[in-house]
């Protein structure tokens, strides 16, 4: 394995040493690391840029020929990939390998999704010679890549959101080269798959400057890129406090760029009273599993359950609090994480109005950075006063609101801050009734769920992986599936153009036969 | 007229009196209007707040016939509404007329495409109950409204990027309330339209608030609105320092929201050595006239002309001189906006490297604020020089650069900073050849225009009004045409959700029958 910095084609070492933690055992790992210079954070951005000229110009079939090749290359990688992730994560090898295959396939989506070329929504009103008062021109709009992006390496997902996780996936299929500022939890995994892209990258000639990847265990680096003038568009999956300061950042500069921070999210999970009535201790197995997952290190952790006092609300409780305290103690992903969460979680639950549940008995004394799940209960009254209940715990942890009623469990709802995930717990015929809270939901969040767990997100053409502030920096975007290639084009219109001269996007004879819509009429 | 400001369908007096100034006059208007208070913004974003609840789920036909309505109201206003413009702004009958006619007609595409029905991008994923290793769920997506937007009058475009403008119209055809800030340039032209409006909305029993309009004559109301918790998304197009410094409000909140403004541009054309040495008359024709149509104040007003040295500049020039020289001296906008102009033009041209081609010698001293076009020259060399030369002057001002070569001109195309358009006046078979310059000019802007001229803007499907900073704060959108609604609405995808309960645009049978991506397959 290489460990040095990658610009372009080129391995540049960089300055301070670096080792990143093996959680499990709380000692440092044997590969060193770099951290890179702002000269290479320069130096990769310029390259980028310079490849932007000629990658931005490529075909959607060179680029799908590419991401292929990527994902045949991160397979290939085999177990030394997963063995990585695992000594630097601290992550189960089954939960990895399903990463993985997330990862790759999200590759393959992407290169059909080029090969059948539709997405650059082309758009044609022709000319209209003759009308009047004036004659109608001929434009033709097509989404072009944006420019040279930054992705930040997200400490949750070694692989798929990683180095060519979903981010690099969908600025490379849209034609913009990607710099990586690999996350200084998980730099062996990152230089693994780095070094698969560059393979990828150099079988099919592509120009040097498409991919590079920096480390760098502080902020440096990753502010440097930020700040970079050849740098178009940043994304990033992690806290609040990470995701503004890069807003911030960009925000200031000459020329202020978007950044795509997907953020804090509680994904609040309503309980409905028949559901809670007929099947407690279904509810409470799902919400078990679904909280400790990962040890409740996924962005669309269930933080809180939201319950109007009634029939099944004490079962259920008990039922959770049982299942909780079967649950294993586990190990998170890093020191940092794990001390942050038991600061956290601390903190709330010393809290006088807050009550626990339940917790995990399991404590695993063999490995460091254990965590032990645990869920709360607060009365909605008592939630309703203080914002503070409304903060992420990055880890294991579930608040359980009962209101007193339905009015009560509205406020709540009302309450609440935009979310990546609202869920209701139903049964079948009593969703109706209910139409007012399922509404606002749908307001708060970028994806609702009936009757499933918000862990667990497809990768598909329909997933919304957004939503309002917090959860993001743009609901307008999401940062899943296909249509999160949206983030990195921007549409362009050639007014009276040179018929032979236009992308073959948008040519009269549609030689890529792709669906446009022409005239006002969508055809292919 | 009703001259105070409109909180839902409430008339409500404000503070500080104030009138507008006849430009062509320099005197006070008659109509005097009351500046709202930060009272009044509250009232009006709160309104718009509780009537978005309702108004975000009605159906696109219900919204159509709102729009459609809206035109007529418009319609019906007949020469009152010419005539109040005319007097605010100073701009010719004709060109008003023109200019209601497209806000008119884009009531009716915005209601045509809400009848239609597919732009709400619908994309269907069905579950799949026996996948391995995990069953794939039901995942439904669709466009929705993100929420109350605030939308800033424009002074140059007293109706279709005012009152009832293109934001407007897109913001309520997505299902997003409006509250307008009215430019105090012409409060008169932007109360008619209001009344308008209200007549539609009570006209169709809609919910008390969807629609509001706010006088001021300073920035107290502006900044309330922006800084208001219920804003969700603000527009605006005019100076890069206004807009900027309402993306610094907006940004600055507890919930950062986008603000889609559109700002300085100054619309690059590139002509090419074949046009040049062929048509040099008729560009000049071409160009005389864009540059001085409504005394310049377009948007995409050419303030950038580019050329090599050679056979036909001469003649080129020489023409340009002739033909701005007999254009007559028009009324700016403002005595605000005459001033600047003066200011600008004049530090531009004291400058030793810029010398004067051209300038209007026909002033009409009968009438105030009035402007005299003028051309000038600077080599490319120096304009590189100092990026002073890239400002834009709002007005009838164009500066033409003179490169030795075509190294040169390239230079200087890839120096520019974002644009809403860029041109190329060529022949037909000359165009291949400088593949770079147009390539260059795409990554630069929104729009290409091949031998037309830059103002002009057609409202169509396929049009594209918006560019890389500063010509808008994200190039990601366009602010003219139907494609602008996607501003104002966010994905939400329903998992598994109940049949029966899924917005129509989801449901099985497709009842609305609109085009949708339905396991990877575009029908209806």
């Amino acid at each position: 394995m290489e460990t040095r910095n990658l610009i372009g084609y080129q391995y540049t070492k960089g300055g301070k040493a670096f080792n990143a933690t093996n959680p499990a055992t709380g000692k440092p790992l044997e590969a060193e690391f770099n951290a890179a210079s702002v000269e290479d954070a320069d130096k990769a951005m310029k390259l980028a840029a310079s490849a932007f000229e000629v990658y931005s110009l490529t075909s959607g079939k060179t680029r799908a020929v590419f991401l292929r090749s990527i994902a045949e290359e991160i397979t290939a990688l085999g177990d030394t990939l997963i063995e990585a992730a695992m000594s630097e994560t601290g992550l189960p090898a089954p939960r990895l390998q399903g990463e993985r295959a997330r990862t790759v396939n999200q590759l393959y989506m992407y290169a059909d999704l080029l090969d059948e070329g539709s997405w650059v929504e082309a758009i044609i009103d022709t000319a209209i010679p003759d009308r009047k008062p004036l004659p109608r021109v001929d434009i033709r709009k097509m989404m072009v890549p944006i420019g040279p992006a930054v992705v930040f390496g997200a400490s949750n997902f070694p692989m798929a959101y990683s180095v060519m996780g979903g981010d690099s996936c969908a600025a490379l299929a849209s034609g913009c080269p990607v710099v990586v500022k690999a996350h200084p939890a998980h730099p062996s995994t990152s230089a693994l798959v780095a070094e698969a892209v560059k393979k990828a990258a150099e079988k099919h000639y592509l120009t040097e400057g498409v991919f590079s990847i920096l480390y760098d265990d502080g902020y440096t680096v990753g502010e440097a890129l930020v700040k970079h003038p050849a740098t178009k568009i940043v994304t990033f999956t992690g806290s609040l406090k990470g995701g503004m300061a890069l807003v911030k950042m960009a925000q200031e500069r000459d020329e202020p760029i978007p950044v795509f921070a997907e953020m804090g999210s509680i994904n609040p999970v309503v309980l409905l009273p028949g559901a809670l009535q007929s099947r407690p201790q279904e509810l409470a197995k799902t919400y078990t599993d679904s909280i400790t997952m990962s040890a409740g290190q996924f962005c669309t952790n269930p933080g809180l359950l939201l319950a109007i006092n009634g029939p099944g609300l004490e079962e259920f409780k008990a039922a959770l609090k049982q299942g909780i305290e079967e649950v294993n103690s586990a190990t998170m992903l890093t020191p940092g994480i794990c001390a942050n969460f038991g600061k956290l979680s601390e903190q709330m639950l010393s809290d006088k109005v807050i009550s626990v549940i339940g917790h995990s008995e399991k404590l695993n004394d063999e490995n460091a950075n254990q965590v032990l799940a645990v869920v709360a209960e607060i009365k909605a009254a008592d939630f309703l006063e203080d914002e503070k209940f409304k903060e992420e715990v990055f880890g294991p942890y579930s608040l359980l609101i009962v209101a007193d009623d339905l009015k009560q469990l509205q406020q709540v709802v009302d309450s609440l801050h935009g979310q990546l995930t609202a869920t209701v717990m139903a049964e079948k015929d009593e969703l109706v009734n209910y139409r007012s809270i399922t509404d606002s939901l749908a307001k708060l969040a970028g994806r609702v769920i009936l009757n499933g767990p918000p862990t667990g997100v497809e990768v598909n053409n329909a997933i919304n992986h957004g939503g309002p502030f917090p959860a993001t920096t743009d609901g307008r975007f999401t940062s899943v599936g296909t249509s999160s290639i949206k983030r990195f084009v921007r549409p362009v219109c050639w007014q009276n153009w040179h018929p032979d001269l236009l992308p073959d996007e948008l040519k009269d004879n549609n030689p890529l036969n792709i669906w446009r819509l022409n005239n006002n009429e969508w055809k292919k």
